[in-house]
């Protein structure tokens, strides 16, 4: 998806709500566990449900790596099933030497066909360019996480700036509005403002909203530009919203009111635009 | 395996020979293609006439993740198939926040049984430390790098360090010599006397060494500890050595060559130290 049809899809759905498919097979409702995928019958159901609340879905990869083959069919099932139309991100944090970052982007743009993969930037600029060589797709790059431990290395003053503020400024260089976006926490809401600034025209991938404590009101008003800009993830906040038969209605409701207040901060900006 | 254990397989085979499986199913030899499983077939020749001269496999997770669930096939058979009592390493360089770290250790040291995995430092402490708390597993740290990119954020300099010392030391606190190795590329050579300095008890996984340009006897005189310390990997200068039908003789050869280089090392730093 390019990033033209990604703003139209943004405008049509007066939505930037991205749902993250963190499925684990601990915490889905007991009575999916007959069937012989559950964890695809539950984010089918999540799918069915939020489809038309939500412009991403984000599958962290790690949860489906961790039941080895299956969790692999899974994934490759639920990718499959989320309609086109809708932004994929496979939240994979991959990054290595430049021969091995070319597999990883063709693991997860050709063999999975997602639109976009998250990337570590650790290694430098020949870790992530790889990811930057196949038309409409994109790299998203960790700038500020969410976590504790975002302020080990990130907040590492170098030079004048942070680390972080390195990184952003590398990842502008490295690749364009149209093939890079990067991670901006939702729980760094002091930064959000200021990081916006830097880098005016990208696209934020914002996880950290909901169980992590970021605050979609902060995020919004901060961080938003004329083509919106932002992708806000909620992950458990949403499709653990409930744990009975009706999960799926519980999960759309939570959805529901994120998109509704999403709604009120886009008309705030088209109105702020002309 | 315990730390122990790897010093005592070090001394017994007189080697720290780390081979790396970066097994491409476009560059092993055409006659394999006919095998059900060509690149698990390639592996298995490959182990079979390298496994007495190594300590270490290394399974560069990305050549597999790119054939899809095929590929996790091949890996999977290929880690089962290494002999108990040489140490394995998923080449993997996970890391994420706290829950989902702890899916990924899970899936390297549960589901598919490795004794070790590379993980990426920039997202922090609660990002490695799901890694350590496995028993007899090791988490294996980016420290310095061997690519080109290594200069753009390791080499960037953060009070009156670096970058990657600050993540050394850093991982130095987080873990222990039982628990953390580093990552530190041979094409650093510069750097390496002076990193051993720095953390003089942990393990170092080094890379770059063959098709990378690292030189084998730099490493080993600059970075090696009493207990030897270094795990230097090997990958496209032995597994690639051939492309014909003797294409494990040829790695064999490549292998025996690295192997009997060491071992005059680890007798000069035994003299050394009696």
């Amino acid at each position: 998806m390019n990033r033209q049809e990604l703003v139209n899809l943004i405008k049509e759905k007066q939505s930037y709500l991205c749902v993250g498919l963190d499925t684990d097979i601990q915490k889905i409702p007991k009575h999916l566990l007959s069937h012989a995928d559950p964890v695809f019958a539950f984010n089918k159901a999540i799918i069915d449900a939020t489809k038309d609340l939500c412009v991403a879905y984000k599958i962290n990869t790690a949860f489906y790596e961790c039941m080895g083959i299956r969790g692999w069919e899974s994934l490759q099932r639920t990718v499959e099933y989320i309609p086109s139309g809708i932004f994929t991100i496979a939240d994979a944090k991959r990054g290595d030497i430049g021969n091995t970052s070319t597999q990883y982007a063709k693991t997860f743009f050709e063999t999975y066909k997602f639109d976009s993969v998250t990337v570590a930037p650790y290694m430098g600029k020949d870790s992530v360019e790889p990811f930057l060589q196949f038309p409409e797709k994109w790299a998203i790059m960790l700038g500020l996480t969410s976590n504790e431990g975002s302020k080990d290395f990130q907040l590492l003053e170098t030079g004048n700036e942070f680390l972080f503020e390195k990184v952003l400024k590398a990842g502008v260089q490295w690749g364009t509005p149209e093939n890079m976006m990067f991670v901006v926490g939702a729980t760094q809401s002091s930064q959000l403002g200021h990081i916006r600034k830097l880098v005016p025209d990208h696209f934020f991938l914002v996880p950290g909203v909901g169980a992590q404590g970021g605050s979609l009101e902060d995020i919004s008003t901060q961080a938003m530009n004329k083509d919106c800009g932002l992708l806000v993830n909620a992950s458990r906040a949403i499709i653990y919203a409930g744990n009975g038969e009706d999960f799926a209605i519980d999960a759309r409701n939570v959805a529901l009111t994120y998109q509704q207040e999403m709604a009120i901060y886009l008309r705030k900006m088209a109105t702020a635009v002309v």
